[in-house]
C-alpha cells in the first residue's frame, strides 16, 4: 500500500455507511409494527459483532491469541478495516429473520459470525498463509468470506426459524407482505451504494491497489439496476421497485471478488448478469422454495457472492483457455469450501437455539409486532395505522 | 495536485452523498402517492447517467473515441470524479418533472445529459483546449457545466411536460401542493450539504488546489439559509421552511464557480445574495411564469449557477476595474454559451419525446399516483392516507 | 501531523454527518406536530453557529482579532476542522428545548456557543498557551470543551424554558411523550455513530496522532449499547429502545477525552460504564429532577463528557498511583472550570432572553405544534394524524 495508512482507516469509516443504509432498508421492508425494533436489532447486532471480533475474532483471524490491543505486531489500520468488513459480512442475518424472531437469542448470530465464522473464512482467503490463498483463490473484497458467508447464514436462519405467519397459503402460493415504508427502504439502498465505494476501495488498498475499482463498482451497480428494471418489466409488466433494488444490490455484491482487477466492460457485464440472476433467485427462493427472507439478503449476498467468485474466474485476464478453466475451478473450490463452512457452523447455531431457548416470538407477539410485544413502543404513535392488511398474492 | 491521487477518488465517493440526499429530498416533496417511485426514478436516473457517461460521455469529453477502460492515457481517478460530477449535474431533472411523467421516457434525459450535454460543456470549460477555458472563463466546480446545464434541462422538461393537474387555477393563481414528508425532504437537504463539501474539494483538487474551499462552502450555505429565513419571514410573516432550504441550496450552488478562489467574506456575500435571489426566483417561476417545478431545482441550479458565474466575475481578486469588467464579461459569455447549449439540446429531446412516445402519465394515472399506476405499490401501506387534499392558495 | 493537511479537511467533512444524524434524531423524537420545524431549527442553528464562529469565534479562540480569512498565519485546514467541532458542541441545545420554544430567540444560543463559549473553552484546553493545557489537562476531542459545554448549555436552556405542557403531573409523576418516528430517530443514531469516527480521527490528527482511535470509538459505542440494553431489560423488563440509544451515544461521548490514548480494553470499560450511567442519568433528570429534555442530550453530553474526562484520568497509562491521582485531579479541575464557564454564560443568555423577548411558545401554539403555529406547514399532510395522545406514565 503506497498510500498513507490513515487512508485505510478513512475508507473503512466510509464503509460503515453500508450498515447505516442497511438499517433503513431493513426497517423500511418491515411492517410498521416491527419498524422500530428492526433498527434496534441492526444496531445491537453491530455492537455484538464488534465486541466479538475484538475479543475473539481477530485472534482467530490472525492466529495471535489475545484480544485486540494486546496482540503482537498489530497494524491497527488493518485491524479496524477488518472489523468494519466483519460488520458488512454479518449484516444479512437480521433482515432474513425480521418480523418473527425474539430479540436476545438472535444476538448469538453476530457473536458467531464476528467471532468465528467470518474470521476463519478471512483467514483462509486473505492471510498469505491461508490454504485458499495459497491455492490461488482471489477474492478482493470478500465475495466469499463476507457475502457468501453472510448470505448462507441468513439462509440457515430463515429456514430454521420458518416463515412469518400468513406468508404462505395452503395451496402453496405465496403472499407478498409489503414493507411499511418503501421510500425509507429505497434511500437505504442509495446509502448502501454510497458506502459500497469506500468499502471496496479499502479492500482494494489492502489486497491489490486497484485504481479501477470505484468506476467498476458504479458500473456494476448501474448495470444491475437497469437490467433488473427491464427484467421486472418484461416479467410483471411494470418496473418493480424491490426487484430493481435486488438487482442493484446484487450488482454491488457481484463486483466484490474482482474489484478493480477486471475491465470496466467486464464490470458492466458482471453487474448486468447479476441484474438477471439475483432478482430471479429472490423470486425462486420465495415462491418455489418457500424460504421467507423479508429483506432478500440471501439472494443478494449468497447468490450475488457466488456469482462474483465465478465472474472473477471468467473475466480475469489470463493467457490461455486452459489457464482460465483452471482458475475458474480454483474459484469454485474456494466458494464451495467457504459455503460449507458457513452452512455447517450457522446451521448448528440456529438449530441449537431453536431446540433450547427458542427462536420464534409467540404467535400473539408476532401478530402484535415486536415493537409492542418486546419493546413496549409504537414506532409511529402519531399516525393512524392499519394492523391487518390484505396481502398481495404472488403467482409463479 | 500534490495530494495522492486516491484522495480525489475518496472525495468523489463523498460527493455521491449529494445524490443520496437528493433522493430523500425529491421523495419528501412529492405526495405520498408518488413517494416510492420518486426514489426509484432518482436511482435509475443515476444508473442510466453512469452507463451513458461510460459508453459515450467520457469519449465526448476527452475526444478519445472509446468507452472508459479502453481509452489511451486515462487517469482513472479523474474519470471517476468526472462521472460523479455528471451525476450531480444530471440531478435536477427528476425533481422538476416529478408527479406527472411516465417512467421509461424520462430515462432518456440522463442518457442525453450524461452522454452528451454535460460532457460537451465540461470539454468547453475544463479541458485545457476547451474554447471557453482558453477564453478565460473560470468555473471551478461546474456552476455552468453542471448546475446551469442541469437547471435549464430541468426547466425545459418542466415547461414541455406542463404543470401537474390542479396546480394552477383558471384565474391564474397558483396552488401550493405540499410534499408528503417535510422531515424527509429536510434531512435530504442536510445530507446534500454534507456531500457538497467533498464534491467541492474534489473539484478544487482537479482544477486549483484551494485550501479555503471547505470554509467557503459552509459560509455560503449558512449565509444563504439565514438570509432566506429572514426574507421569507419579512415576505410571508413566518420562517418558511421550503424557501429557507432553497436559499441554503442556492448558497451551495452559488459558490461552485469560485470555490476557494475568493475570500471567506466574499463567500458570505455570495451566499447571502443567493439567499435572496434563489427563493425569489422560486416564487416568480411558480406564480408569474407558471412553471411547475416541485423540487425547485430550476431556481436553485440555473439561477444559482448563473449567479455563481457572475459572483466569480465580481469577487475574483484583480488589479484594475478594467480587468474586473473584462473578466466579468468573459464569465457572462461562458454562462450564455453553456446556457444556449443546454436549452437547445434538452428542448429538442423533450419536444421529440412529447411528440412521439409522450411524456405525461394519463390523467387517471396521475390522479392515482405513479406508485399505484406504474409500479403497483403503495409507498406506505400501513398508514391511513388521504388521497385528495385541499391545496393552499398562494397569492402574489 | 505527518499526514497531508487535506486529510484533516476530509475528516472534518465526514464529521458533519454527526449533525446530519442529529437532525433526524431530533425530528424523530418530536411529535409529528413539531417534526418539520425540528429539522429547520437544527439547520438554522448550524448556519448561525458557522457565521458566529467565522465572525467572532475564531478570533476569540486564536486571539487574532479579525474574521476568518483576514487573520495572520491561519492554517485553513485547522480552522475548518474547528468550525465543524463547534457545530458538534453546539448541537445538544435544539434537542433539549424542542417542542416548546419560539424560533427566533433560540438562534442566540448557537451565536453565543459558536462565537464565545466554545471558543473560550477550546482556547483554554487546546491552545498550547491555554491555562488548562499548561495545567496538564488532556482532552483529545472536546469532552469538556464541546460536550460538557453543549450539554450544560442544553441543561440551562431546558431548566429556564421549563417543561412541555403535560409532561409532569400534579402528583410529581412524569409522562413519557413518545416521538413521532422511532425509526427516524434510530437511523439518526446510526448516522451519528458513522460520523463520530471521522470526527474523532480529525481531532486525533490535530492533537495526537493516535492509530487506535477508530477501534476505540467502535468499541466504546458497542459496549455502551450492549450494557444499556441489558440494564434497561433488568430495570424495565424489556430492551428499551431509547435508553439503549442513550447508552450508545453516551459511549461515543465517553471516549472523546481519551480517543486513542488508552487501550482498547480501557475503551470497552469506559463505554460500558457510560452504558450504565448515561441512561440512569436520563431517567434521574426526568423523573427526579423534572428537567424536560426530549432528546436526552443533557445526560449524553454533560454526564457522558464528564465521565470521559474522569475516564481519561483513570485509564491513561502512568507510572505511579500518585501520578494517577494527581492527573485525575487535573482532569477534574479542567472539567469543573469549563463546566462553570458554560453554566454561567449560557444561564445569563437564557435568563435574559426569558425576561425580555421570551423563550416559550404561547400555550395554544405549543398545543397546535410549532409546525402549524410558526411555519404554517403540516409535516405529513398526506397522513391521518392524532393530535392528542395519551402519554405513558413513567414511575420511579
Amino acid at each position: 500500500m503506497d498510500a498513507p495508512p490513515i487512508l485505510l482507516t478513512i475508507l473503512a469509516c466510509g464503509a460503515l455507511l453500508v450498515r447505516v443504509g442497511l438499517g433503513w432498508y431493513v426497517s423500511g421492508i418491515c411492517r410498521a409494527k416491527n419498524a422500530a425494533g428492526a433498527v434496534l436489532r441492526n444496531i445491537i447486532d453491530l455492537a455484538v459483532a464488534v465486541i466479538a471480533f475484538w475479543a475473539v475474532g481477530m485472534a482467530v483471524l490472525g492466529g495471535n491469541w489475545a484480544i485486540i490491543g494486546q496482540q503482537r505486531g498489530e497494524v491497527y489500520e488493518r485491524v479496524f478495516a477488518l472489523m468494519v468488513f466483519v460488520l458488512i459480512g454479518a449484516a444479512p442475518v437480521t433482515g432474513a429473520i425480521a418480523e418473527r424472531c425474539k430479540f436476545f437469542p438472535m444476538l448469538l448470530a453476530p457473536a458467531l459470525l464476528g467471532g468465528v465464522v467470518i474470521p476463519i473464512a478471512a483467514r483462509w482467503i486473505w492471510n498469505t498463509n491461508g490454504w485458499l490463498a495459497k491455492f490461488g483463490v482471489i477474492d478482493v473484497a470478500g465475495a466469499s468470506a463476507l457475502h457468501v458467508v453472510g448470505g448462507l447464514a441468513a439462509g440457515s436462519a430463515a429456514i430454521i426459524a420458518g416463515a412469518r405467519s400468513g406468508k404462505y397459503n395452503r395451496d402453496g402460493s405465496s403472499n407478498l407482505i409489503p414493507g411499511h415504508s418503501v421510500p425509507m427502504a429505497s434511500v437505504g439502498v442509495m446509502l448502501m451504494l454510497a458506502g459500497w465505494l469506500p468499502y471496496m476501495l479499502a479492500a482494494s488498498l489492502m489486497h491489490s491497489a486497484a485504481e479501477l475499482v470505484a468506476i467498476n463498482v458504479l458500473l456494476a451497480a448501474s448495470a444491475g439496476a437497469i437490467v433488473a428494471v427491464i427484467v421486472s418489466h418484461i416479467r410483471y409488466g411494470k418496473p418493480d421497485i424491490m426487484l430493481t433494488y435486488s438487482g442493484l444490490l446484487g450488482g454491488l455484491v457481484s463486483i466484490t471478488a474482482a474489484g478493480g482487477l477486471i475491465s470496466p466492460l467486464a464490470a458492466v457485464i458482471t453487474g448486468a448478469i447479476a441484474g438477471v440472476i439475483v432478482p430471479t433467485a429472490t423470486v425462486v427462493l420465495d415462491m418455489l422454495w418457500h424460504i421467507d427472507d423479508p429483506a432478500g439478503g440471501i439472494a443478494i449476498h449468497a447468490v450475488g457472492g457466488a456469482w462474483a467468485m465465478i465472474a472473477m474466474g471468467i473475466f480475469k485476464p489470463v493467457e490461455t483457455w486452459g489457464e482460465k478453466f483452471r482458475f475458474l475451478g480454483v474459484q469454485i473450490v474456494g466458494l464451495l469450501a467457504i459455503a460449507a463452512l458457513a452452512i455447517v457452523l450457522s446451521s448448528i447455531l440456529f438449530l441449537v437455539l431453536k431446540m433450547t431457548i427458542g427462536l420464534r416470538l409467540h404467535e400473539d407477539a408476532e401478530y402484535d409486532g415486536a415493537d409492542l410485544a418486546e419493546h413496549d413502543v409504537n414506532a409511529y404513535p402519531d399516525f393512524s395505522q392499519s394492523m391487518i392488511k390484505s396481502y398481495h398474492l404472488r403467482q409463479v
